[in-house]
């Protein structure tokens, strides 16, 4: 059944999986992008995007070009109807003008099929009853297509996944039927290195070969990483032949099909390693493609009975929070040297950096369902607090100072200063997402060894980069708030806000455990804490928080006649110029800081000021519709929340908007998943509440909504129907 | 006589011509790109560093490389020891980062000597006596240097000169005397294209050949532009062989000195044309370097009898105003397709761009003293009115909004948002500049052709790009003003300022030539006219204007603690996030409007003004010295006024500073002869002032000042002595 004429999922209920069956209706050559980003597949080591099988004709991977630093949320990227993507979390190098960026490394999933010499390409118009799906249950990638010609009919079936058991191994199999007539068969299928990274070659030596059982593809980088491929298969009855040249590893085979042979079965197994693993993996099980699959099916399979969430009642909503919690699960990392870049690895989109977006949006979905990962996204910012320090000294300031665009190093990436300079919140966002951290899970350990080094070291920061006014305040100037649309302010609220709890638990911490620290460093943290200016009301009006000092002086402007096709961005309708110098918000700023410390501000202070800045607020950024949806929820507002819902709903999913043609938004996905928990359940934040409780507000239309979560150590599921709640505590 | 330890010029008085004659003394290799500035050459038409004859070992002028756009005071260039710079103004081409900038032709002054085989390199160590010098009087550089061996010791003389009388011509004169022993002489004389622009190749085909009596270079840039270069040589006793190859034409030649002959005397002449010229010029009176040259130094004279400066007892302020004179000259074009780029066209710094500085900075000594080059001036702004309607309305806005950095066309070529966005002053400079020309000349007829076109078209423009309070008053928000060190302002007193006279004066403008324009229009001109922002007082000094509305918000900051080194420019010892939220000036801002508006603001006022922003503000920008000095001298605080004298005089002359490695400060220059001229003199403002009038304040040691100038129509001849003024009528 049809849920939208605006979506072209179906969503089938037949079998036991098929609620997790997301599936791409038809062909349309101008989605092949977007269904890139968005069936991208990945086990939390490794992941490719879902790129087809065969090559494109007049599609060119390794195509170069000069890409520029650019305004990310409004940059053009460059027009190609595919890109392909395969990303292992840590291996990047320098771009030149994109500073350090993640690799796209050699694709695994290449598999070309001939029939009668001609090469099978999904865009030509001999393709027919085209049908591509991903199981979310257990992250597999389903091609069929039929290919007929006057003299054959045959039918395609490609099949992928990346273990989740195994986490080195890409895993494929290809059905070749004939179902009509007869004709001559060739396949290629192997790892191709002709790839290329926002135009740049980082694959500085590509070295293939051919060993007894396997052939290999063995990359440099310029970042200094080897990655190896090595790459078996097996098929019945045919002949499959080892080759290699500069830029691939592979297997060839053909048959005349006909007669007695019918259908071919390809299967292949890529082994994927790098110079970065922990472990030594050799692929010496000999298992074949369908043991492998099963085992990761297991593990996807258990990961589900945590993670899931059902809604009855909203179809829509039910399959985008379980793409988003697919995505969420595909990118949780064992590795505590990475943490979950801004297209969680699925396009070239933000280089593989990492923002604040994996502390404030992404975090909480760990943190109440898979907590052991949620510890590697917060060591991952103890273990680059030299990079914070080095950043700090570029700068001249003492401490720590987190990149806005974070490399694995902790270092400054982003290449526009205004962001880099200004936006410095994300330093005070990652003790934020500590102290959550530890508030959730009581690790102590981690709190001593590694919140309080950190804290220490951004206070130090912090108070070379306050300035201190004749009255003894202190200020912070020249600040970029969560809303980009400002550049340049004074005393931002939400920044102002988080630093001020910062330097509070700072102090607590100092004098709880007894830091050995200088006297006068601990005093001088304290007396930050206190006098850093807090938020103000705005003239007019004592309960909504201005965004900062001088927000009253920015310029009104006539939304009406600017933002003429609501369709694109309200940012493509205005010059930067302008916009810097007019009351229009990218994104929730003031209203990110009430979600942020809810137990601080009455319900009639979050009206007010969700009335006030509603108005101006533009959601350019990914980052807010779910802020206002959540909020919304929250205030019992619920048909506001339902319209941001469908807006968070259909960033990514819809198929029209083609969102995540350069990756998915990772962030917006962890967003949707606290809009629902946190919004519509109305879940406490184990942040500030000890007590497990929920306080639903469901839209109109949902008969249920179910999921299970941890809360300080328990495990509960929730249960809520129309006009029934329930918490069961299950361990 | 040398006047001081830190220069290395000596002032020669022993024959008529001397005083002009600026010596480089001694050799210094790490000074070579300085004198490369410094001596450059011009005439208007053609301008080529003066980069040595033979080329160095070591230094390729083909290095090819990336050079990325960067905060233009603080960048630094890339090292290299000499860097060719021969421009036509006009000639420019895009390069791939920079945007359209000025191209590096092919160097028409390469001669390459060989003793005994062995290629004479200027950096070699057998080299005696060097001596160059540059004789401001006639445009002429001369260097004699004397290569010792074993074998032998010649001197080498080159003289050359870019015709002033035949501006397609460039001359040299190589003379070889041996002066000991014998040897075997080896000569190339030629052009050589093997030449770059900021690392990127823009002569995109080379053609080279040979003639009856010539050889020739024709390059094709990627502006599209031909430029040809066509030579000829001369040599008494000895045969010149023409010869061409991929990248250069020259003639060769090879001799035994010694016995009969000691000397060989080699004279050379380039014309130079390309596809943009007005007339069709071609080298056919056959004149040799002796004619050519003697008709260039006749022009040059009557140049000078008219825009010299003397002073008596100040032998340094002397030299360099004749310097800053003289580059002021060589940069007056009879071409009003192009205006004056920030480094008077003597290296790639600022790559060719037109900046205010024309306008605001220099046009002020072509008006009083070469008219009609003003006029080219001013008129280029009003040819490249399509270039700034372009820039409005990729702004989005109705009208016309010049450049920051402007290309020949116009259009915008700032690589920096935050200038090119928000330093939006230089539009109404343009009109200020060209209402001074036209009270200057009282040129109506350029008045109505030229000058209210601009103002109609620019007044639409501001009236967009004000925004409108409630209380009906009109602000400009988003603003930097020349004060390039807060990017980000309200109200900037500046550029308000200007605004509102440039919307004044095309109100008058309207109705005194009953302008076709809508009634609305109209009245919208006058009513911004009334309502934009004024300058406003500070809360606590009512005397002090405030540079912008907030500024009494950003930090206060600790100047010794922080400008540790102040051989070096403040902002090199603070990050640009620090500076752009602190009180630290770059350079003039209220200052620059006051001298501009001098009857606007009483003695006082102006102290006041003085006084508070002098100890915040940098002088990082080379264009604000002058502006104190000027500003002193007016107050009658000599004392200061010389102490930024000295500053100004230092900028390009000090060789230890090595200023004009990337070639002079010409807006300084024209700054220097401002302060002279309207500061020490206190000559009055034909701007504002119908009568000429002089108020001297010169400096203690000055014994006196003699100079000619023109005033609205007449010319006059002013003389100061210690006690003593006049002005006599000249004409």
């Amino acid at each position: 059944m049809k849920i939208s004429v605006r979506l072209v999922f179906t969503y089938i209920r037949d079998n036991m999986n098929n609620e997790f069956l997301i599936e791409e209706k038809g062909f349309d050559k101008r989605a092949i992008k977007h269904y890139e980003g968005l069936f991208c597949q990945g086990n939390g080591y490794v992941h490719v995007r879902a790129s087809h099988e065969d090559s494109i004709y007049g599609v060119r991977q390794d195509d170069e070009y000069d890409r520029k630093p650019a305004n990310v949320t409004l940059e053009k990227p460059r027009e190609t109807l595919s890109k392909y993507g395969t990303f292992i979390p840590g291996v990047t190098g320098v771009h030149p003008y994109l500073k350090d960026e993640i690799i796209n490394l050699p694709y695994p999933f290449m598999t070309e099929v001939f029939l009668n010499g001609d090469k099978v390409d999904i865009t030509g118009n001999n393709i027919e009853n085209y049908n591509r799906s991903l199981d979310l249950y257990s992250g597999t990638l389903t091609r069929t297509i039929e290919v007929v010609d006057k003299a054959y009919r045959v039918r395609i079936c490609h099949e992928r996944v990346l273990s989740m058991d195994c986490k080195h191994l890409a895993l494929e199999k290809t059905t070749i039927s004939l179902l009509e007539g007869k004709c001559h068969l060739g396949l290629v299928t192997g790892v191709d290195a002709r790839v290329r990274t926002n135009g740049f070659n980082h694959l500085v030596k590509i070295e293939t070969g051919k060993e007894a059982d396997r052939t290999y593809l063995k990359a440099l980088t310029n970042g200094g990483n080897t990655v190896d491929y090595r790459l078996r298969t097996a098929a019945k009855e045919m002949d499959l032949i080892p080759g290699a040249d500069d830029s691939r590893c592979y297997y060839t085979g053909e048959k005349n099909l006909g007669g007695s042979c019918k259908e071919i079965s390809l299967e292949k197994v890529v082994a994927i390693t790098t110079d970065r693993d922990f472990d030594k993996f050799e692929d010496n099980t000999g298992l074949g493609y369908e043991d492998l699959k099963k085992n990761s099916d297991k593990v996807w399979a258990k990961i589900w009975d945590d993670c899931d969430i059902v809604i009855k009642g909203d179809d829509k909503t039910q399959q985008a929070l379980r793409m988003a919690i697919y995505h969420l699960i595909r990118n949780a990392t064992d590795d505590d040297r990475v943490a979950i870049c801004a297209k969680g690895h699925s396009g070239e989109g933000y280089f593989g950096h990492y923002f604040w977006d994996t502390e404030i949006n992404m975090l909480p979905f760990y943190l109440y369902e898979m907590p052991d990962k949620a510890k590697n996204l917060v060591k991952f910012r103890y273990n680059t607090l030299d990079g914070a320090i080095k950043n700090a000294k570029l700068y001249g300031y003492d401490g720590a100072r987190y990149a806005w665009e974070s490399s694995v190093s902790g270092e400054e990436e982003c290449a526009n200063w205004q962001y880099a300079d200004n936006e410095i919140h994300v330093t005070a966002d990652i003790v934020y997402a500590m102290i959550n951290y530890v508030r959730m899970t009581s690790d102590q350990e981690f709190y001593k060894e590694c919140v309080i080094p950190v804290m220490i070291e951004t206070a130090k920061y912090w108070l070379q980069r306050m300035d201190k006014r004749k009255d003894g305040s202190l200020e912070l100037l020249g600040v970029m708030g969560p809303d980009e649309y400002l550049p340049f302010t004074r005393n931002n609220a939400y920044t102002n806000k988080l630093v001020r709890f910062s330097l509070e638990e700072t102090a607590k911490a100092i004098e709880k455990y007894n830091v050995p620290v200088e006297r006068d460093f601990l005093l001088s943290v304290k007396y930050a804490a206190e006098n850093l200016k807090g938020y103000a009301p705005l003239s007019d009006n004592e309960r909504v928080i201005k965004q900062c000092d001088e927000f009253e002086e920015y310029a009104d402007i006539d939304f009406g006649q600017i933002w003429t096709d609501r369709s694109k961005c309200f940012g493509n309708h205005i010059s930067q110029e302008k916009n810097y110098r007019s009351k229009a918000l990218k994104q929730a700023d003031v209203l990110e800081m009430m979600m942020l410390f809810p137990h601080e501000f009455s319900t009639e202070t979050l009206k007010a000021n969700f009335d006030y800045y509603l108005p101006i607020t533009t959601h350019d950024s990914s980052l807010s519709a779910y802020v206002h949806g959540l909020l919304a929820a929250r205030l019992g507002r619920t048909e506001i929340a339902e319209r941001f819902l469908k807006i968070v709903d259909d960033i990514d999913m819809d198929s029209n908007r083609r969102g995540a043609e350069e990756g998915v938004h990772i962030a917006n996905f962890g967003g949707l998943w606290q809009m629902v928990v946190f919004g519509f359940a109305g879940l406490s934040y184990s942040m500030w509440d000890d007590d497990i409780s929920i306080k639903p507000a469901l839209p109109a239309g949902w008969k249920s909504l179910e999921f299970k979560t941890l809360y300080k150590g328990n495990k509960y599921k929730v249960t809520i129907g129309k006009d029934t709640k329930e918490i069961v505590k299950l361990s």
